[in-house]
């Protein structure tokens, strides 16, 4: 029997002062939303109920690209969490085993925790998750007796020996799955808002002989996103935590406080990341690489002992083998560089291949684009691509063969020859000369131009 | 009757350790004494005095750029802010109505706070601006009595119970033009300093009969500078509220700690700045736009749903239509990007327009300036500018044209012709390989260059 | 009678996480144990002796870069700080005068720190580094009778009144050199660990009736680095301190926490330092400088009011001269640029020299390398480079010489002429119009690349 995970994710989220869904506002290059669902990926859940209202296509859409298999249930009116998880009902429908309630707007429960929970829902019928409160303010309290939560109330309605408790709701909850919908079938909405309060099934669950329990964690694992500075700060505590657990597998960062990585960076052991990295998602580096200062890496691989940067960025499909160099102002996109090429200096290769050992001169282009279709670029070991040559693609460099700097190459060059296509200098004396005296004398004749 | 503004900017800042007059050190883009200067401008004050003294002529050159109308009056000697005032009054005569003095090392005062200020002189002549310090240390302390300022004590004068009071003196003083400058005038320099003291006209006030109150305001807008290290603090102050402001309206910023605004950035609701962003002054984003990390933008404007960067500079006159496009290692500056035009690497446009729908290749440069004047480059509607191409300006490219990659566009290119400049490619069979082991074999024999 | 310094270097630094010697990783650009050579350089040693273990071949490399005088001696088994200091007892011989113990792994004692220990040694036989700890924890106390230092405790084996003490051992120690050995090879190992404490010798010097005293430092200098995330720590540690000391000096920097200085960073008065800068080692920066943002700097010396950035990057051997610029997305490598000297965009200036006030073209390459050796381009004063420009080294432009936009600059260009080497353009009328509704077409009728 496996477990279900149903997850709130039909919130405006009108403090966000924003017209997407808060759900899909990102940390660290993913939806909150995503946030959630890896978390509990732990859990291996036999199927997910995304809840969704608000921005509901764009919620289904993110939720689908992450794991095509999630169902998505419609909540149309905002009536409460217990009429939200009660809209799960259908597509829950089947189910046997637990179901567990997450909020697609708070990313960071640990999956240690939810595996908590399961394993309490051995001794108890309802599980809720709590969390000792530095500042309880104005949260839910949880109402216990040993091991028993006798019920959950809410700040205004508790008394003053109730606001004393520090054991404050997360909202989690966790439940077999057709219980739990029997229980939240039952909650009514008499109370000052009108609405329908997930809570409320703790106390009709005692009411029942059912018994309830709490799992405790860390109230940093509750931290939920209202506003965009909220936003940020959540942003900032994923970092936090992601650049401490790489300096703990042995990456050394000189300034860990100005990286910035991706829900799913992987960096190898004895990689140096210098100050002011940015990680979009999907990068993978290998141990032994050095990336510099003012790099910005995407959607790229990048191999053992290479180097990348500073001011390098490397964009989608950006493949460096070992000991591959990527230096300044040089943008790489959709293309692999051999063992030991190098591409050092304001070049743009995308939409190619540079074999082992090839030198890319400062300035080259890939010119990948006619305005309509991509071409591609094939250059050969052992190559060296002069200055400012533009290979105008589709085109092949044969391997050893070289290019004159400053050349247009739009045929194939084969193996060991040069490619050469451009102008011949001449040198005509005393222009420059005559030249600027002119354009002086214009200048102090009066004003032509800004 | 309207207010004038007396703006104390005439110390030197010794330790500063700068030859630069204290208030022209920048914060968020601007000098000291202009963020003075904008908080007071909610009053619309009837004139402006700017007393200056160390590097008078940069301080009146800095305090005109922002408003033509200032006066200056001199304080050749440092004698005290009593005797700065009573320079002023020359500039003052004929104003009738309150005059409120400001300091030019004091940027954060809010329009609020001044407004409280001229609004509590309706019943009091003078009206001191105070705040509950944290620490009082060695501030002067306001001694009230009910709504009554009786005095303000220098710390070394105190007695023990004065130095109990946590209300201290900002120096900020509001009453009415001329009775301001009769008090000034009766203040004496009967000190261990020798100094003429502007708090001492509290108890000059009420000697003769007049009476004082205070405006209390929150401890960081009294926040002065005297050090660069005080003057990167106010950096970080000013940046930390302008941030939190604009994530309030509606503005996604990935890590607000590492993007710099100036004092006057304007950023629209749903634009996402992500990490290592700076502005400079002078720049409008719109709405739905999306700046890159890496970005540097000054002087220019961003429309709706336009993306900028990463590592793209924007400089003064940069204009982007709606969705247009500026990509990495780009440079644009005094030129006009029309809708969904696009930039997308390591280019230079400057002194140009470019039509809507049009593509710039990688590598274009705009050569506007021929040694002595900068001149004009035209691009129409849906050109295709290929990779590499130099356009000597002044040089047209028509609607719908396109140039070759490499070519030099010296002559203008008609609508929908193709412009083309290059040398033709050759290619020398085993050139390479030839060049290559002669080359290296020259090295196994000894060192040539470095 | 001088100094000897003994510094232990020998670990393996288990929780680095690494297989670099601990005292390796870097600092500020330079290694750890350089750190802790550099505070002890004040003492101007007679001899240093680096007592080497894990990577010792490494460990002496980095040692003797920094000072080709230093002895290393090899520790093969790790048994102790004891055994430690014993190996040097060869590379120590015949020196007489003290000898002073420090650690590779602890860069931050402060030169009058070790200066206060010479001090001391004049009244005792040794002396011992402590400090006042904020959170003693499990630190060796050091227990003491007014002047003298009784003994050194470790927590383990410290009784409650002893752990009581606050004052902590550092593990620095300083003796005479002959002293210090003899003390050194009485220490036994008879504990726990099985190793031979330094510590030890306090109680075995007051037994033969020495007599022992304690010099105190602040905590932060004996911050030691056993982790990577220690590491990171150290580095903001010194970014603070450098920062602070900096700004001090008259250095502006408008957000000291987002600039990155190395070890031996020099900056000059009045030079503004611009957010998100970074520093390598061999940097120095004169007077009235301005380091626009996201600029990155090695090995490089910038005059009197040059301007650098944003987006430059000078790298070892860039000499830039009074009010020369280095703009945007430019890289100098072993170049200078004379007096007023320009090179403004999308540049990459190598093994070269620029002439006073010559103007380098956007996009201008000295093409410095040929495959197997690099060449040397020269450019004279006055001198103006075409955009885009080819300058094929070994090459020289003469004085007021200028060279054609997109040229292919391969042999001499002589005083006040013009270099042009490109091809002639042509304009084809419609053929833009006609290759672009050909391609739309394709693209309509199916898909062919990308």
């Amino acid at each position: 029997m496996g477990t279900a995970l149903i997850l709130l994710a039909a919130g405006l989220g009108t403090r966000m002062n924003s017209d997407m869904p808060k759900v899909l506002h990102q940390v660290a290059g993913a939806p909150l939303l995503i946030h959630a669902m890896k978390s509990a990926a732990a859990l291996t859940p036999e199927r997910t109920i995304v809840v969704a209202g608000h921005g509901a296509d764009a919620v289904e859409a993110a939720a689908k690209d992450w794991d095509e298999d999630v169902r998505v249930a419609l909540q149309t009116e905002q009536l409460g969490t217990g009429h939200a998880v009660l809209q799960a009902k259908e597509a829950l429908a089947g189910h046997t085993g637990d179901a567990i309630v997450l909020y697609g707007d708070t990313p960071f429960i640990r999956p240690e925790t939810l595996e908590a929970m399961i394993e309490a829902r051995q001794s108890h019928a309802v599980v809720v998750l709590g969390f000792e409160a530095a500042d309880p303010g104005r949260y839910g309290r949880l109402v216990t007796e040993g091991d028993d939560l006798l019920r959950i109330v809410e700040f205004k309605e508790a008394t003053d020996e109730e606001r004393a408790i520090t054991l404050c709701n997360s909202g989690v909850i966790c439940a077999d799955a057709e219980v739990l919908m029997d229980l939240v079938g039952a909650v009514g909405n008499d109370n000052a808002a009108g609405e329908y309060y997930l809570t409320d099934i703790v106390e009709i669950a005692r009411d029942r002989g059912l018994t309830a329990t709490v799992v405790r964690c860390d109230e940093a694992e509750t931290l939920g996103v209202n506003t965009r500075a909220q936003l940020a700060a959540a942003e900032a505590a994923f970092q936090v935590r992601a650049r401490a657990e790489l300096m703990e597998d042995g990456v050394t960062m000189t300034a860990p406080e100005t990286v910035f990585l991706a829900h799913d960076t992987v960096i190898g052991r004895e990689t140096i990341v210098e100050p002011n990295v940015v990680f979009g998602p999907g990068v993978t580096v290998e141990s032994g690489a050095r990336i510099r200062a003012f790099s910005h890496l995407e959607g790229c691989h990048v191999s053992q002992g290479a180097e990348v940067g500073p001011y390098a960025r490397l964009r989608p499909g950006a493949e460096l083998s070992e000991r591959a160099k990527v230096g300044n102002f040089v943008e790489v996109k959709n293309a692999t560089l051999a063992e030991g090429a190098k591409v050092n200096h304001l070049t743009y290769i995308g939409d190619a291949n540079v074999g082992a050992r090839s030198n890319i001169g400062a300035g080259t282009i890939t010119c990948n684009y006619d305005g309509v279709f991509k071409h591609h670029t094939e250059i050969g070991a052992d190559a060296f691509i002069g200055s400012n040559t533009m290979l105008v693609a589709p085109v092949t460099v044969g391997a050893g063969a070289m290019t004159a700097s400053g050349s247009v190459i739009t045929r194939d060059v084969p193996d060991g020859a040069m490619g050469i296509g451009r102008g011949r200098q001449e040198n005509k004396a005393g222009f420059a000369t005559r030249m600027f005296e002119k354009l002086k004398s214009m200048k102090a004749s009066g004003p032509k131009r800004g």
